[in-house]
């Protein structure tokens, strides 16, 4: 089997290539420019990843793979429009770099290219992939409509909350490597059993980005640290906290987010300390750990070899201590 | 065969059955508003037509068509935001009605939805019929883009403008035949004949559009008469009277386009008059002529009984004579 490094590498090849070179420019070079800003390529990488575990030629998994890839960050380009984003790693948006109207556009075009390489399967494959694709794109736009709801959303319960991260982000990890199963030619029923490994992991990932958040170390973390605090987002950690304050009858952390005049700096110290009191980290850590041990049951059932499923533990062990 | 006011009928059921009650009701709302504002329902016909000419059971059509509706409502939704329109059939625009996030979510809903239906047909028609499609909708993004270059480009040609009327809206009508046509199990040279003949009367139907905008009758036609002239939209018309001005060294319309102070109704009076003096009126008139002659063309070239043919040919001459 090939290594998560050997995978990445081919998908980098293979974006490469990728290049749009059609015209109208306007259109196709914002798309080249989001495809190459970078990223992990968690989601090609697993597709591969589902191929290989069962034997497939992944050759023939590359196609959709990239397809996998153009549809995430066909999402994150409108995402970053609806979010009113400036910068995605550390590089202007298509929409603050170009108009919004173009990264409509370049969207939906990306979009439309998402489906023509998802559709490079065998024809006895074609439907059975396709429906996944279909079944999750949706998912994934119900999960941001969610997202977006839940911002000024009152009472958002941590259920709730759950919910919205499998649908806009784990759903996709899950169908990434059972589209990658099937073009292998892997058993259905197994492939189901990826796709809620895929799923449950990504839940847990989620979850720690959430943790990263807030105790990450910054000069390690992508991301600006307790940017989520700042801009007052229902993580798992608000929810929890605001959930035992309730219970505790105390309101300090509503009083923090009411409060518009408090310097960010100080709100990120001082919701942290109240998370901290509150042990709300290790509740996070606690719901990771359920959502990891449900992953490994979904492992436990598919009709692998063990050194191959254990390929997929060690995979999830990497993610679970990640720093980034 | 079926008559289109039977064909129009058929859809109309299909789309009142369609409506989309899946949560969260903040994405489907608006997918089924825009879907009830009405129209013409032109490319959903289209594709029932095809299927009827060749004698395949429409029945098999009916959700291809829906998809093919959808997608141009997705088109329609997003090029609202573009072009930050706030009416569209005389109802508040989604963008509007809502907000930008909504109408770019639910449109990307919209257009996975589209997928969704077109996919509903036999598995050994899927991968012809959903290569047209992703060719079309590519085409359509083209086209668009290209429309929104042009507001700001300084030398567009005719040979530009048809180009991309042709893409943003031609293609459309000719996929929907031709995916008509093979669900019916039409030879596939017929169904790109059929494809021909809806591209180039697309062409002349967006031509007539041109010129309904000046010279419709404003009791009949939709919109306000002269918006084109208005809002500086770079038409058949316009392109030919500017082409027709340079050849005769004069610069009175370019004189009249850089007036930013003259009252809407008196800059659409002064541009009919030019346009009348230089009688582009009769120059589209000709082009839809060649245009119309070219569909004719293809429709000679399938291989079909002319009883058959002829629905076509009426088909057009409707379209032709047109007032709205």
């Amino acid at each position: 089997m090939y290594s998560i490094a050997e995978l990445q590498e081919k998908i980098q090849d293979a974006l490469s290539c990728l290049a749009f070179n059609e015209n109208p420019e306007e259109l196709y070079e914002p798309i080249n420019y989001v495809l190459l800003l970078g990223g992990k390529r968690m989601r090609p990488v697993l597709l591969l990843l589902g191929c290989d575990l069962f034997g497939g030629n992944i050759s023939k998994a590359i196609s959709p793979a990239l397809g996998i890839e153009v549809f995430h960050n066909f999402t994150l380009l409108h995402d970053d429009i609806m979010d009113n984003a400036p910068l995605r790693r550390l590089k202007p948006t298509v929409h603050n770099k170009w108009n919004i109207s173009i990264a409509i556009l370049s969207g939906d075009a990306m979009l439309i290219e998402a489906y023509k390489l998802m559709m490079k399967v065998e024809n006895h494959q074609l439907r059975q992939v396709m429906d996944i694709f279909n079944d999750t794109a949706i998912l994934v736009c119900e999960g941001q409509q969610l997202d977006m709801n839940y911002e000024t959303k009152k009472q958002v319960t941590i259920h709730d909350y759950l919910e919205m991260i499998s649908m806009k982000t784990a759903v996709l990890l899950g169908a990434s490597l059972q589209i990658g199963a099937l073009i292998s030619g892997a058993d259905f029923k197994d492939t189901q059993h990826l796709y809620n490994f895929g799923k449950y992991l990504g839940i847990a990932f989620q979850l720690q980005d959430d943790i990263l958040d807030v105790y990450g170390d910054k000069n390690k973390f992508g991301k600006q640290v307790g940017g989520d605090i700042i801009s007052n987002k229902k993580t798992y950690l608000l929810l929890k906290a605001l959930e035992l304050e309730k219970d505790n009858n105390t309101n300090s952390l509503v009083e923090l987010f009411n409060d518009k005049n408090i310097p960010p700096e100080e709100k990120v110290e001082a919701v942290t300390s109240i998370f901290n009191l509150l042990k709300v980290r290790d509740f996070a850590q606690e719901e990771i750990q359920s959502f990891y041990d449900k992953a490994m049951k979904e492992i436990a059932e598919i009709n692998l070899p063990e050194d191959r499923k254990s390929v997929l533990v060690s995979f999830s062990k990497t993610l679970m201590v990640r720093e980034i």
